[in-house]
């Protein structure tokens, strides 16, 4: 009878110590996104299909989690169910039969198929059939088959037509039972909430959301299929200040979580137009940075090797040299990046706008986190139009990205609003908690465990102490009585296994003068005090 | 091309005024749950169906929203699709008529159909039948048919069996193409939760929760489809303190909240059971206390009038009869309710408790709150078993409740965890921010928008606006660049329309003295200062 508690794969529980740090991580983010003057705003858990089908991509498409309509959404499933299908094939290759035999039209005719249809529909039993259809060609392809098979043949014919319909219903039963479908990204939403209330939003709009997403990926270490994106967008401003900001904005965020020695990455999309360009193909673009990327591992030399292994000509190989030989501050890769792109307008655009931000960035200065030009750096590539972000952990930590984002020209056309530009970045709590944990910086982050626990000793005792809660908590300490008169051992045991601060003792001789025993239980040390100590001591400590 | 963007019905974007305003009341509640020594936890947002179906009622089951399989699922679909069963029972039938024909089974034997099924259980094509069957019902009525039937009539008899297996097969099939579900409530989860952990957990166990919950209701006012509950339960202490403590929390909430005179209502399942005992019949109870509630309305006559009409005896009603006249002061009713449950052993214990609650309240003092015995207040009557809680706003204001709560002995039974008990709250969000809204009491929320716009006036000037932005930022002072050097106008009407206070234009001059004009937008006010005369004036206003 009862069932064995579990909850579905790639989710999580998540403890009071757990949401304690966690809350830390939303809190510094969300603090930093309004201190640079970004807006919260929230969106649906579950949007339209509509909404979110055909923006991610086939794969995409396939992780989204579908909901199934509410209410009678079976007896749906079985209106427009296969079987109906099937007996409806079934009646209608009779009918056509019939037809045939009625009326004497011409088999070879170049009519034939159009008076059959034309039959067919006078008769009101079979016009429903033009909904499912649609169009007349997998009729047409029905009364084809008529001629060829004998009439023995009608599982046959109508099995093969029916298997030709299902590949084509497929998608129109899915959209019958499911018509909303959970939110996979911020992104979407955020697109279509603009365009939706573009009328009440002041342009440009700094938006930040902090919301849970749902992806059905296989989950792994690190990867689940629910987890929050904290995201900060900027729209309506191509403003190259903005992309300044976020470098800042990124920094700031990883100095106070005390996470030092972070990488924010930095390339722009032109940049990479500029090499495709040189290099001759832009498909052959992925394959580029893929390869270059590994120059670290694998040399010069193997780095040549898989870029002719995958078709880049030794030409556009020689042209794009320096690449090779990559290295120096952010402003001697610039130079090297200008030389190398000068002939190209794009790139050179790209070159040139890297500049301002880098310029700006070295300029005005950063806090803890490093920032590096990589033109290996190609997220997103069929997203974003200029600037590219990614941030790497402190080198001493073994993670990948923990943030990362960009600037696309045209987040909104989708819905319907052209050439309103955004940028925007996007941190990886979980990650981000992983580093975290990893290198011991939630020490500071306080529990959501009482600080003062007072002991419950009997009715009249619970009365005296539930009169001093009241001041303890009017004071913001958080505290509580042990809810039963409980052996005093079973009491300070509850006390421990808390790890709670202080324990407030209170007996008869306690409440005659009108004092209580505080015990520090880290200490051990006890003392008498009033009330007004008890605030006082439990208040600084 | 274009969508025309919408949300699904029942769900609400929320604008970073309204967000805002919402976490004012989140802040509120999670503060006053913390410093009561409760703990937050979290639970995934979809569980397994398994662990909230049938928790609910029918109509609960109905409403909650389920999530289909991801991946191949529409596979899944026809895999175990009426066609293909379809398929199988006519195949199926076939084979039973082989059987019948080689072998010579005795059809009016004992044994007849228990031997076809032995056959077609060897038969490995058809074993596979037995997963969507489970028993042998269904088949053994297709072989009664069987001799029933000419063999004609196949495709009757195979539609008779299949009408007759799909009343059976809808809820299998549901099961297969779903296996989650969008959570509810927070109670089966925190029930759920406290199974699954119960190792880790320290009882008593207070946690807060403060998460959203989807249900497939029509939406209407006031009623969304995706809305937020904030819960806090005690679970392992019967003890009466914790029910006086949640009168405090629920006081002490909407006194942050300067809601002053809410009405906190409190009822005992158990005064309810000894009225039930008076009355004669448990089932008459609702009816009751329905009938009951609308004193007020139709008076005492109007209340016998309706009580006798739902069954109710004379002679209940005459035994009730002080309640018809239940007025005065907690401390009255009591003494009311002690002398009419007298001979109830269950109505007296409630009586007691009841006591020690009021007693104790009344002892310890509310801020603004009144606390109101309520014999009539009846909310989950299925599910409480000791104190039961309801708090309605101000009279001025009509609203319904805005919050409730009560004692459940065995919250965790249903996963297989006896004798748990717990006590909780909820607050009810939506209708608390209509209130607020109503009584004009976010004019203190800190909007989220920057306080002060540095004007941007060229790239020279925006770099030495965007310096001082970093101490501003610093001293956490919400504060942003206009992204682009636009007309003046422009950039000071966008400062308008977002009523931010402050606006900082730099030019030639103030760059060359080091110094800031500060326009204050309110009173229209100008003044030049330098750094840190802004970043004083700045924080301080």
């Amino acid at each position: 009878m009862a069932q064995k508690p579990s909850i579905p794969k790639g989710t999580r529980d998540f403890s009071p110590t757990e949401v304690a740090k966690r809350n830390y991580i939303f809190s510094t983010i969300k603090q930093v996104f309004e201190t640079y003057g970004f807006q919260p705003i929230e969106t649906p858990s579950f949007e339209n299909s509509s909404t979110l089908m055909g923006k991610y991509g086939e794969e995409g498409d396939r992780l989204i989690f579908k909901i199934l309509n509410s209410g009678d959404y079976l007896k749906k499933v079985f209106e427009i169910s296969d079987l109906r299908i099937y007996k409806d094939i079934k009646s209608l290759f009779k009918k056509i039969v019939s037809i045939d035999k009625k009326n004497n039209f011409d088999y070879y005719g170049k009519n034939y198929q159009e008076s059959i249809i034309s039959e067919i529909k006078k008769d009101l039993k079979f016009s429903f059939y033009y909904e499912y259809i649609q169009d007349d060609n997998l009729i047409k392809s029905l009364i084809d088959r008529f001629k060829l098979y004998k009439s023995e043949d009608i599982d046959l014919i109508v099995d093969d037509y029916y298997k030709k319909y299902l590949s084509s219903g497929i998608t129109r039963i899915t959209s019958k039972i499911s018509e909303k479908a959970l939110r996979y990204d911020l992104t979407v939403p955020f697109a279509r909430y603009v365009v939706q209330h573009q009328n009440d939003i002041v342009f440009p709009f700094k938006r930040y959301q902090m919301q849970p997403v749902w992806r059905a990926d296989r989950p792994q270490k690190g990867r689940f299929r629910e987890f929050y994106q904290c995201d900060a967008d900027v729209v309506g401003s191509k403003s190259l200040w903005q992309e300044v900001e976020f470098v800042q904005l990124y920094d700031d965020v990883f100095s106070k979580l005390k996470l030092i020695g972070t990488t924010i990455k930095l390339n722009n999309r032109k940049i990479l137009s500029g090499i495709a360009e040189i290099i001759g193909e832009k498909d052959k673009l992925i394959d580029f940075t893929i390869a270059l990327d590994k120059l670290d591992k694998i040399g010069e030399e193997g780095v040549a090797k898989e870029m002719l292994s995958k078709g880049i000509s030794e030409e556009a190989i020689k042209k794009v040299q320096p690449l090779f030989n990559f290295k120096g501050s952010n402003q001697e890769k610039l130079n090297q990046l200008q030389e190398l792109l000068a002939n190209s307008v794009e790139g050179t655009q790209g070159v040139n706008d890297l500049r301002f931000v880098v310029n700006a960035v070295e300029n005005l200065g950063l806090q803890s986190a490093n920032l590096e030009l990589d033109v290996t750096l190609a997220r997103g590539l069929n997203y974003y139009t200029g600037a590219i972000y990614e941030v790497t952990a402190p080198k001493n930590v073994k993670m990948g990205s923990i943030g990362g984002g960009g600037r696309y020209d045209d987040l909104t056309g989708i819905f319907g609003l052209k050439d309103i530009s955004g940028v925007g970045i996007s941190f990886g709590l979980d990650r981000i908690y992983l580093v975290l944990e990893e290198l011991d910086l939630f020490n500071q982050v306080e529990l959501p465990k009482p600080k003062v626990l007072f002991l419950n000793l009997g009715e009249q005792e619970a009365t005296y102490c539930m009169k001093a809660l009241i001041n303890l908590r009017n004071k913001g300490i958080k505290s509580e009585l042990y809810p039963d008169a409980s052996k005093m051992k079973k009491q300070l045991n509850y006390a421990n296994r808390r790890a709670i601060q202080f324990v407030v003792i209170v007996g008869t001789s306690e409440m005659e003068n009108k004092k209580f025993t505080l015990k520090n239980m880290q200490s051990g040390e006890q003392q008498t005090c009033n009330l007004q100590e008890l605030v006082d001591i439990t208040i600084s400590l």
